[in-house]
């Protein structure tokens, strides 16, 4: 339970063993769905049949599995009504080069809040798109709040764990895509810009914006219109109507929906 | 603070005052800036310049301003570092006659996560929406969780509570939207749907989708393809991604932007 406690609340016990906590028996299903090799699986007492169920899975794939007194999750993991079932398991980023030719990235360069990151990845992962990078300064992807958030999705969409932003990018733009910075103002309506061409929308902090310093390695700057008030949408909101826009030009362009 | 702790722990309390409670100095703020009379203003000790200054310009019109003494407002609303100021704030819903001709309306049927809520009226609020109408079932606007995750949409967009759905999709039905219910499959693709006309986007139920019995009611169905995994996308951020669709459709008809 040490070990649990520490994965949980210490990003740097994380990136030492390269593992992560996930909660809850649907996310645990789509780990193994996903052919992810749970380490450890840990019951609570209130666990049920679907918890049962997907530890036993976990269990024929040669995961350890570990029943726990009353309260020792809740002490573990200092949540008052935990799932009654979390796991142990290793990271799942990959090196963007690894990804082949992604035609649709979402790149956190300094999105801080870790409700939004898992939001970013939960609509990148509808969306379609081929990897989310996440930059130096971001909040860590495997953040229990974060991974919370994106309700799986980490799992359904390629993270990447990346370096300094401008690598980064330079990184994505050696890779031909069409960097696209997102800011609140000023830029170009995101619906008149070609986002069925290789594209990697850049997200920004949530109060701030981009940080300076990127502008050679960005193609352009988009904003999306607002006929209410500006500034009303949140980075995983903007990143949702951003990808769902690009999945939407990429079937017209295939000839597939309207124009 | 007996008040404080009633308004914001008990919808029936808040019915019967037609009163609620708004945290922090920003979206008091914008309450004041959409002209709401502000009823009581309650400062807490940790009070800084931007407190001060719009608890003042309550005061100058007419709000009472409370100083309370330390913790009192940590016991009145159950969060360990609330924001230094929270006000009492009258109703600010209205009548869906009293819109006028709406040209795009959000239906919340039975949205019941707080959370939720509070991102669809954002998300309505930044796409120029005419209205949400909250129909009997859904959770309530005021509830604390909605208004703080709205972020001050309450004061941006015109908010109806409505009754029974049925009966208020027959009333915009009247007015001549066309009423689409929102369901992860088997609707029409949104973008190839005309949202540019006077459009009700109707929200069901995070888990079980819209009621049945509401068919006679509703004039099609549109969901939102998933390049990716389906059920990725919670309410809220199904609310943003069709509302700015049916913005953009807007200004493509009105002869801005790109088809």
């Amino acid at each position: 339970m040490q070990r649990l406690r520490r994965l949980w609340g210490r990003r740097s016990a994380r990136v030492d063993e390269r593992c992560f906590v996930v909660e809850g028996a649907k996310v645990l299903g789509e780990a193994l769905d996903a052919g992810v090799a749970v380490e450890s699986v840990y019951l609570a007492p209130g666990a049920g049949a679907p918890e049962l169920a997907v530890a036993a899975r976990a269990a024929d794939r040669g995961s350890r599995v570990f029943e726990l007194a009353p309260q020792a999750l809740e002490r573990a993991i200092g949540t008052v009504t935990p799932q009654p079932v979390v796991a142990v398991v290793p990271f799942v980023d990959r090196a963007l080069a690894a990804i082949g030719r992604p035609q649709l990235v979402v790149v956190c360069v300094d999105v801080r809040d870790p409700g939004n990151a898992g939001t970013v990845l939960r609509s990148a992962a509808a969306a379609g798109a081929d990897a989310v990078v996440v930059c130096d300064g971001a909040v860590d992807p495997y953040n229990p709040k974060a991974v919370r958030a994106s309700a799986g999705a980490l799992f359904h969409v390629p993270v990447v764990v990346a370096g300094p932003p401008a690598a980064a990018l330079a990184e994505l733009g050696a890779l031909g895509l069409a960097r696209l910075g997102t800011v609140a103002r000023g830029g170009a309506d995101y619906t008149t810009v070609d986002l069925a061409a290789p594209t990697a929308l850049v997200l920004g902090n949530e109060a701030q914006g981009l940080p300076g310093g990127l502008d050679d390695h960005l193609d352009g700057t988009v904003t999306i219109p607002m006929p209410g008030r500006a500034e009303s949408l949140n980075v995983g909101m903007t990143a949702a109507v951003l990808c769902f826009e690009a999945a939407r030009q990429r079937r017209v362009a295939a000839g597939v929906g309207s124009g």
